[in-house]
């Protein structure tokens, strides 16, 4: 399989960064990185135990066979181990590990994992560069590209973090194979959300994924489906990296949280335990989209065109227990919030993403929209 | 009194910042933030209990009179309070506040208050901006400026942080009347190390301050010194603002660092809890000078006029007692060993640093050097 490369240039940044996506690239690793560094460093791998059992050996062979010294840190599988405990442990690591500013922190795993570890490199030594190894579908298209890091504290999700670009992102859609179904689906989810805001054309490659059912070929399509989703994000991040709060336009790093605001409320309110992210932004999508249609400034056939393939997907978890009035206050104390007022992202159009205040919502149709969301599976 | 103005621009931010140094200028703050941030917006201010016993009424009411809304966040008094934990209480307070992105923290006191604001603020919701007011002679001629931020951890000094500039720096001299003479001896001790590595014409300037002992026009010569010394830190962070770990010419980042190798050593061996970060410094700065002298690279006359000047400002604490072997120690073990080896900054003459690894300089010159400065007062 051809490899695709994606360079991503951000103004903060004076140098850009590369994205390969291929697949079987993992025992590539060491010449990839030398080849990104010009040089061989002192490496931190930051994984979790599962990941780090079917892939670390591949990964730190590579890199030992390269030349480079590497040592191990390890976080449990889960949420929330993304804590700034977490990360002083991280940080107490690399300092016993005596990672210099020349040395670098190298993430292999899904979101979790990176946005710990990119973290961590963000403010040890007031940055080190730092390589994402995504391993599951929702990191290769989203988080492990555009520099959001952070972990979660006592007064919020992701409420702490840093900006700080990767210096490269290695993308090998064979680890899918060992993703568990559920979190592949959620990760769809995610590609879903970013194809409602940019445009028919990801619709129609998620789309031709789901009915393509042959093995024959699947990784070539990943692949494709991940470069493209990639080649979107970039370009929303390469002109907002920073997600300036005073933009509200189309372009705006902002249209990313498509279906966010309703999914941040559905985990909060459940404990973050019962949904997983993925499924809880497929949630958000069907919401917002209803907001839209039922406010008249989108086509409902979009809509529907819409819905269909978050219901093409998988079937959602049952939300139809849980309280609307929950997910009402859970919003307006939401990360969001930390806006002057609730913005929700609706749609004029597959593609065309509006950002509006909460308070130009009648409150009836938000409500509405939400219980027509929850009260139905994706399915259903 | 007139103030000064200097701008502050760093390729990393796109816009530039102003500091505003003057006498009386506190009452002020509110127009002042006004004007920079084009609005009203939620504070948070940072402080500790003493300055802001001395100096909060007046911030505080100036803001709010401006329109802002404010809300105080004090640490305890000391270096020790430059923690991890203070950080993330700072963030519990600020989201408890419903501080958004738009608002911004108003940190008010020395290097230690501005460390630890500039860090909270650069991780609270991925960076949030803040200003800086600074009151001690340290602050105002160095920490308060070029962005370094960060908090203190088990596994070393300032070795977790971030670099986030300032969106402002109110220097207001007239704080200094309240300051005890050792701390302002100290932030004396950082303007020599500055003038060291900067040109006779700041070491002139600083003479020329000692040697005028009348209390009359004081405030207009401080405001002066403090001036000239901000606008040789901008010079160099301007052209190198995240200390780049490849430089090693004159004008690095690196060279502001002069005398901090043996200081931090310095600091470390007693526990922190012996010198004044400003007093290692003055030690810092005879051993640095005393290796560039040793090794004949640097004019002697040049080396006797400085140690003059440190000389003047005033005696260090007695650091005789300090084992040679532990400092040597600590200097291997130090913040300035997150490079591959460590490395010194010398002087070829006044003005003209130089970037020198430790393995190019015979180990008993160091010894020796570090022996000479620490056996004598700097009055002896």
């Amino acid at each position: 399989m051809n490899t695709r490369t994606l360079k991503i240039r951000t103004k903060e940044r004076s140098s850009e960064y590369v994205v390969e996506i291929g697949s079987g690239l993992l025992p590539e690793t060491g010449s990839w990185l030398q080849s990104a560094l010009g040089g061989r460093t002192r490496i931190a791998i930051v994984s979790n135990d599962t990941v780090f059992g079917l892939y670390g050996e591949t990964v730190a062979d590579s890199l030992e066979d390269s030349g480079f010294r590497t040592e191990v840190f390890l976080v449990p599988d889960g949420e929330e181990f993304k804590s700034l405990s977490n990360a002083e442990k991280a940080l107490e690591f690399f300092s016993g590990a005596r990672l210099t500013r020349n040395d670098c922190i190298v993430a292999l795993g899904g979101g979790v994992v990176g946005d710990l570890a990119g973290f961590a490199a963000s403010i040890y030594l007031r940055g080190v560069r730092f390589f994402n190894i995504p391993t599951t579908l929702l990191a290769m298209i989203d988080a492990s590209i555009g520099g959001k890091t952070g972990v979660n504290t006592s007064f919020g999700k992701n409420l702490t973090g840093t900006f700080h670009q990767p210096s490269g992102v290695l993308t090998d859609v064979s680890t899918l194979e060992t993703l568990d179904p559920r979190d592949f689906r959620a990760g769809l989810y995610e590609a879903v959300k970013q194809a409602a805001v940019s445009g028919g054309e990801l619709l129609e490659d998620i789309r031709a994924f789901l009915n393509e059912n042959a093995d024959a070929g699947r990784a070539e399509r990943l692949a494709e489906l991940v470069f493209r989703q990639v080649s979107f994000k970039a370009s929303i991040v390469e002109q907002d990296a920073l997600e300036s709060a005073e933009r509200s336009d189309s372009r705006s790093r902002k249209v990313l949280n498509f279906g966010h605001t309703t999914a941040h409320a559905l985990e909060k309110v459940t404990d973050y335990s019962y949904f997983n992210h993925g499924e809880a932004v497929g949630y958000g999508i069907i919401a917002a989209s209803e907001i839209s249609k039922r406010l008249e400034i989108c086509p409902s056939d979009s809509i529907d065109l819409l819905n269909d393939v978050v219901r093409g997907v998988g079937v959602l978890p049952d939300a139809s227990s849980i309280s609307i009035t929950d997910v009402l206050g859970a919003i307006e104390r939401d990360k969001k919030a930390s806006e002057s007022s609730v913005q929700w992202i609706l749609l004029e159009d597959i593609g065309r993403p509006v950002i509006v205040s909460a308070s130009e919502i009648p409150p009836n149709v938000i409500r509405e929209s939400l219980e027509h969301a929850i009260s139905r599976r994706s399915n259903g």
